[in-house]
């Protein structure tokens, strides 16, 4: 895995600020965990509004987050004022995210000036354990955030 | 395209039954729009809840709703008691999701017994006027509905 | 699906160009078949040589026809001196690929600046029918081609 | 990443003599590196045959290895008799694969009794130094051989 190095030296505050613009992170009540150059994590817990027919997390949560923890990975290394867009994605289950609480660990594999590559995986902790639920491939282009200077 | 025969009689009522009881499908405001043997379409209104930070719709949202659609697509044609898990999918994302209405249109490609691969499509519509947003392929396995007799 | 004009007139040969640089293509005795504006048709006959353990098409022989027919067919929308690299793609197998000849018919989906979206299917002929042997969503960047004036 | 322990002790003897039913693999070059539970690596010398119109390797080559080295982790956990058929598979190339030598490393990520999920890294190693090229998601599914008894 490469080192990277954020040419944004605000790119903490940056991603908070983008994040925090996301209604839609917030109606799943996903939050920031950990925020690094070149790798992000986002978390939900576990709440009935996130279940799909078996009472576990719906796919559609487990793949936002694994988008949006790579997009936020992908952003930490663009200069103030510009984010990322998802080109696209794919991700496979490998077991039902079930647990107290749900995290996406998402990191760049290359940063390219017009395309950037991530792998995010996704865990599920139950009582301290952790089991590898989700497991992404996407790929980010930066885009500029709509009304930045 | 292939034609496909629902192999239960009630599967339209299956459907409803499965997709009701997707509580993450309620918090984004999901409803059926139609069911067809192998063809499933799913909408969303544009909501504020549901942005990301361009004030377009989220891509998480979209994600789900082609994964979604899929999923119901792939219902259809399973006996009762029967849904479908998403095994993995992969989504192109080729225009911003801008406008009214978001609708999710899968179909089945193959149904296999063990798998089953699916396409989606997703349309922004805006004034009476639709945009493909993004197309996906989704790979399936049937699972018993917990609970079910 | 979108109706597309090639901006250069000799677009047909400009892709019979490109391919015919690809030492590859001519490996596993690949031919163009058709080149339409954002559409392209590439073949094999079944050799020996292209099987896996079971007799059948190798999935490799199926992922690289599928990627060069999309690649040919975002290359037709480039200028002289274009040529398309693929970024990314992801192919869903649905039938072995059983026939004296296998054709894979790229389209684009979306043709950006700089990204361009396809789609291809790959059939299996068989004594006069076909079958769909795969399906794969592909993302290009143009690209100049080395040495191109 | 999981330790894996496999089922069958002539786990080898078994993926040698599957991977020498492949006439695709010789056509390429491709030979087994090593083979562990769980982890194949395969890899190609850089010959002419296999190049794309700029003269690295064909994308089409690194998607068929990184296919196969998944194939073969995946079949090593087999019993017996059974080896792996590709269901699906999603690949990125992060860097053009210059060098002397390909080498393709898959390890199964989850292996469930009716599908594997495997992960492939393509390397490209010059004069010592290894780039990672590509990387892939693989959904295999267990298959007898053919003629095996």
């Amino acid at each position: 895995m490469p080192d990277f190095v954020a040419a944004n030296p605000e790119y903490r505050r940056w991603i908070e600020t983008v994040f925090a613009r996301q209604a839609f992170m917030r109606l799943i009540g996903a939050r920031l965990v950990s925020i690094e150059p070149g790798a992000c994590t986002i978390a939900v817990d576990h709440t009935a509004d996130l279940e799909q027919q078996n009472g576990v997390i719906h796919g559609g949560v487990i793949g936002a987050l694994a988008d949006n923890a790579a997009g936020a990975a992908g952003g930490t290394l663009q200069p103030e004022g510009t984010a990322t867009v998802t080109a696209e994605y794919k991700i496979n289950f490998l077991a039902p995210a079930i647990g107290e609480r749900i995290e996406a660990r998402g990191r760049v594999l290359r940063a390219g000036r017009s395309l950037v590559v991530c792998q995010s995986e996704v865990y599920a902790r139950r009582e301290g354990r952790e089991t590898l639920s989700a497991v992404a491939l996407v790929t980010l282009t930066p885009s500029a955030l709509k009304g930045s200077a």
